[in-house]
């Protein structure tokens, strides 16, 4: 083993790095840095199964090994993979193996390649199982819940050969408009970094390793543009868009995803001051940047030149690419002088080390016996998240939950009956006879005997077609209650599912109706008119009506009062979605989801997140800036009451922080409570930077029965009380707060906290 | 004179200023930079004209003296202030002098007062001629005609005594919703330097000082909101908003403000960054910053403390502060060590230099006689503004300009005889008798003889009444040709104005129906409901319609294809703008402005600038992202044919950059044009920053008669080449560019440009 030292699992890492890198040729090098090849080109389904392509064989030869591989195990639309020619879950491992095999087997150093899965919520794989969008993870504020939940599907992509996922954390939601709204956690730092820092867990649970999508800044696109530019001060940067990228990497991501989107005037993945500066020297990052797919051949248009764009996304920080031109053409770049080898080597290390930290040298291959075997059933985990997510927005009357009186329920509008439409952007085809259940499905089993459930959607999701609408109405107007379900969808056009029968059918009923989804952006971000013009039909009947949003995006909404005796948002709730909304409907449980987004009353009134800075705007001329709905509100089937919250300490020191917050919080209804309870933190004077109104600095559950009373307690430490300085630090800053503690971002007590000067 | 250099008008002025500073006491020099009383608080109306204020003489007594006096003429709503307590034109130079004489004869070291004044669209005083509103300025696209109007303006205000005038000039339109779009000369930084230059250059012909407003970013408020946070990358600060700062500089400007808003955190008036590294060492500005009114103040919300509010102040970079309490409490800030007294030495003597090389020192009075005696009518150039403004949006059947043949012609809508709603804010009241003239005016006066002319409001403003909209489809069904005058309005409740026969009238028929002016942010940015209901209830009837919009804001326009024969853009055309709006519908000129800003369809598709970077966005979903109308549109009464740009050299380089860009432009039709050719640079690669989809680097007017051609001719030179670097200099960097000339920013052809790399 001494001659070569690298492949001694008992050496140091660095020692192995720096004996591999000592022996690799230019060429192979650049072989470590490329990701170019679709994952779904390396494989042919034939009659015996699957066979490598002779473009996979010759992309390895090229390049004398694979960096990394891209989503050999990847289904949907725009890959064009389906149940025909894709890989199944019994052929996942096998097919991995045979990639891994022919790596290792016929290249000179025999490197393992790094095999990466898209999973931004499940395993965008046949037979993956999908987890409600993160948008919907978010309204659960359940960290613990979605840790199982990610190691139940990191174990599935590890059973299959995946070494590494490509996972959804980092946006946020800054711009409702951005399609890739559902990608998110909601639109505050602290919930995204304690989500994401769960994912993280999770996934290594699974030893899978992960990628945070995406560095830095995509959800504050102008316009909620995808990939376009984001205008932000390096302070509202520092302290809004990088708390989730710094838990995610304290709990030991291995990699970040350069984003698309521009920041200070150059794409991030061209982003020295982005990907270097602060990701590296201030964020002390040591793990990978894998550029966004195809981001860095869009430099060209800067460069002008191929080479010269793939020399900028290096110098820059990127150590991998993905699916481009550029990075394959780096040994040109060295020869021509645009970028030093050095700095190359310095990419490849960190490939190698990862492999290496990974074990791919001493266990390439799958395991054979999965790890986690006894794990959580993951169907059942998304279907736990979904019933945790559903937020109920406004409820008027006491409608809910459904009283047994009522018989005969209508099930109306566009978005009650579609698996597809219920599921999200980034999914694979769906296998026939998932059992699958849609808010339809949902409602006719958990209906008491003897109910009469009827169906119709009323109108298309978008379109003026409004022909169904007399239907409808009929329909509510023979009930004893109707439940609209509206909202959006980003089932592709293409996308294919199945019905409960196991019949293909197009994903959608209007396969043009894609309202949401990557590249899908919308302007006026209201539901559209048809599903207006539906509700005010149905509400027309005088039949009290509960409004379901199904929705991958916060859309806007009007004054819903008078109309809606109810409105709930199930955002996309997956697959198993409808068997919870119907509990909630039914009362098999309460509403537990709090808003992680601020609901819009119009795209006018633009941005709308409740942790704006504190210029006490007295609204615009025609409409108030305030949101419809406020981060953090969601009601429950019971009232609670809050006591104002009580400091251990009213004073403390940047050295000496620590205190407790308790607040007192009882159930005064009839219902049993899951209770959010919220911390805010409000900045009275003091501090580097213009304050906010508030912002989250912690979340604690609390189940309470019918007259019960507890205490929450937040532990606050330096953490809590931090705030950017001057110099872009994070520091316990003198001056005083409020500490704030409630329901929702606009129903706090606080209580006075002085941090004194220190000495 | 030896012993008092200070008044020696042969020394140098530094000199001057050391001596003084020398003299005074840490009271005085905070006197120095006070700028606390509001001006209309210094004199009172009595029996036998004005006298100076107890509140005044304390004020000099208390400080030693007065740095500034902000608005002594000031009149207007806000200030309470009207004819019968205010200062006319032919008070006004006595007042001035009287104060001034109180500060000098009675003050320790006679250091004469610098009288402030709000110009920014004309003199903010009783007899001020009122100029139209900068947007309207911006559609002229003519700096010259802007330059004579400054300067007569400016003669105004210096005959009165006044020293330094507040223009509006930094501002850009980057954000539509924002209320004070009206004061900005649009959205383009290229635009608004050229009219900032024009600005500068005429006060100075009239002696009169200057201070640009806004410093800096102050029309990119996150959300349009009015003294909110701005959020810009460094790039996009030095690539959009300083050029108008850097060309007013460069055109002398003596002072700039420093604006509410805030940038990277803070607000600007805080920002060191800001204000002393970029404006004083990367920009050399040597004159004067003063803060906005009363934003200091807004500083105790950070600081916790006016004293520490004041410093921060001083440190960051203000030199001069406005109706604030901080300021004036900047000895205790030197005393409690918050502030060195060199700090405050450095403001002081940049009030002073100010304050010398005005020569305020041995002419600290009025002049006897008006310099510019002689001068232009500033009401012929108000005039001759708002004429050159009107903007021809769309023009479907050739309904303009007015047939002869058109004998009855119905003028309808809100804005058709409203002098307060076409001046916009920041206006004084206006005298009776004056003879302005409102669009129904203007269509009396100019129409043929034997035209009936009709006139009916249709609506409000603002707000559902629409029982006047059977009133005005009558008129409009009795007619041959409806002009529907539609728009916003900046009248504030409480102004006054006077009808034609001097009578006063509340300036608004409808006073809670402001939509525009500071403070008044539109979140939907449409046409109110009303309105838009009048348009349609009047289109039905089968009348053709000319929509004459009267605005101070792009307002976002649905598609009037088939709805209305034409659509003007008049802005607020100031007070004689009815006569220059009739002077176009009747053809006695052709429409000659082109926009300023870009029209959008709808607030959900904002920011709408044309020069966004380019992303080649396809666009939201449920609509396109580009403008209604471009950038740089406006049509004509003829038809225009552009050939290709033709340049003299087709490479250059860094260090020779300059070539002339030629384009042969062609009247095609029946009528005479004035055409603004414009000229566009568009970068194909290289730069150091992503693209823009092009930027306005120069136009040129060329009046052509039918069939006359005749070639507009560019200087290419390095500023027209010029990007910002990696550093954020300005240089001419390698690479390849088209450009671009034609009658928009959406109708361009170009020219390719090589700039090789130097040596």
């Amino acid at each position: 083993m001494t001659d070569q030292p690298y492949r001694d699992p008992t050496a140091p890492v660095a020692e192995r790095v720096r004996d591999l890198l000592g022996r690799m040729t230019l060429g192979e090098k650049v072989g470590q840095v490329n990701q170019r090849m679709y994952g779904w080109h390396a494989y042919e389904r034939n009659h015996s199964g699957h066979r490598l392509t002779d473009a996979f064989r010759a992309e390895v030869a090229a390049y004398g090994g694979m960096g990394a591989l891209y989503g050999l195990q990847r289904a949907d639309a725009w890959s064009g993979v389906g149940f025909a020619d894709g890989i199944t879950a019994a052929d996942g491992a096998r097919v991995a193996d045979a990639v891994q095999r022919h790596v290792v087997e016929n290249t000179r150093l025999g490197i393992p390649v790094l095999l990466v899965e898209e999973v931004p919520h499940g395993h965008q794989a046949l037979d993956g199982t999908v987890l409600p969008v993160n948008l919907a993870v978010g309204a659960t504020w359940d960290p613990a819940l979605y840790e199982a939940a990610a190691a139940a599907v990191g174990a599935e992509v590890r059973a299959r050969g995946g070494h590494m996922a490509l996972v959804s954390a980092l946006d946020l939601v800054r711009d409702p408009r951005w399609g890739r709204a559902e990608e998110c956690f909601g639109e505050d730092p602290y919930l995204a970094a304690r989500l994401t820092e769960a994912l993280v867990r999770g996934m290594r649970t699974a030893d899978v390793a992960v990628v945070l999508k995406h560095f830095a800044g995509q959800g504050a696109t102008v316009g909620g543009r995808n990939s376009a530019a984001t205008e932000l001060g390096a302070r509202e940067l520092h302290e809004i868009h990088l708390a989730a990228a710094r838990s995610g990497i304290r709990a030991g991501a291995a990699g970040v995803m350069a984003a698309y989107n521009e920041f200070d005037g150059l794409p991030c993945v061209a982003g020295r001051p982005l990907l270097t500066e602060l990701l590296r020297e201030r964020l002390e990052f040591d793990g990978i940047v894998m550029a966004d797919g195809g981001a860095i051949d869009r430099l060209v248009r800067l460069t002008g030149d191929p080479v010269a764009a793939g020399a900028l996304a290096l110098n820059a920080g990127c150590d991998l690419s993905l699916w481009d031109d550029c990075f394959p053409r780096l040994a040109e770049a060295v020869e021509q002088g645009l970028v030093a080898e050095r700095t190359l080597d310095t990419a490849v290390a960190r490939v190698l080390a990862l492999k290496f930290r990974l074990g791919l040298f001493e266990r390439p291959y799958a395991p054979v016996e999965a790890p986690g075997a006894q794990r959580s059933d993951p169907g059942e985990l998304s279907e736990r998240i979904a019933r945790a997510s559903i937020t109920l927005l406004a409820h008027d009357g006491g409608v809910l939950p459904l009283a047994p009186s009522a018989r005969r329920i209508a099930v109306l509008g566009p978005n009650a009956d579609s698996i597809a439409q219920q599921i999200g952007d980034y999914t694979a085809p769906q296998r026939p006879g998932s059992h699958h259940v849609t808010v339809l499905d949902g409602i006719r089993s958990a209906a008491p005997p003897d109910t009469e459930v009827t169906y119709g959607p009323g109108c298309e999701l978008v379109g003026g077609d409004l022909s169904g609408v007399p239907e409808a109405v009929a329909l509510a107007a023979a009930a004893d209650i109707a439940v609209l379900v509206l909202g959006g969808s980003s089932a592709r056009s293409g996308d294919t599912t199945f019905d409960t029968n196991g019949a293909a059918v197009v994903s959608s009923a209007n396969p043009a109706g894609m309202t949401c989804g990557e590249g899908v952006d919308l302007a006026e971000l209201c539901l559209p008119e048809g599903q207006l013009a539906l509700l005010d039909a149905v509400a027309a009947t005088g039949v009290p009506v509960v409004v379901v949003l199904v929705q991958g995006r916060p859309h806007a909404l009007p004054d819903l009062s008078g109309t809606a005796a109810a409105v709930l948002s199930a955002w996309y709730p997956g697959p198993w979605g409808g068997r919870a909304v119907a509990d909630v409907l039914f009362g098999a449980v309460g509403p537990e989801g709090r808003l992680p987004v601020s609901i819009p009353r119009s795209a006018g009134q633009l941005p709308v997140f409740y942790n704006a800075k504190d210029h006490r705007y007295r609204g615009y001329v025609d409409q108030p800036a305030t949101a419809r709905y406020a981060f953090g509100h969601g009601l429950s089937y019971t009232t609670v009451a809050y006591a104002p919250p009580r400091l251990s300490r009213a004073r403390v020191t940047p050295d000496d922080p620590t205190l407790n917050c308790r607040v007192t919080v009882r159930n005064t209804g009839e219902r049993p409570v899951r209770e959010t309870v919220q911390l805010y933190v409000r900045r009275l004077s003091g501090g580097s930077s213009w304050p906010r109104v508030r912002e989250l600095r912690g979340f604690a559950r609390l189940d309470l029965r019918p007259g019960e009373e507890a205490d929450a307690v937040f532990a606050i430490d330096a953490d809590t009380l931090a705030s950017v300085t001057r110099d872009l630090g994070l520091a316990v800053e003198p001056g005083e707060l409020l500490l704030e503690t409630g329901p929702s971002a606009v129903e706090t007590q606080g209580a006075r906290l002085v941090i004194e000067p220190p000495g």
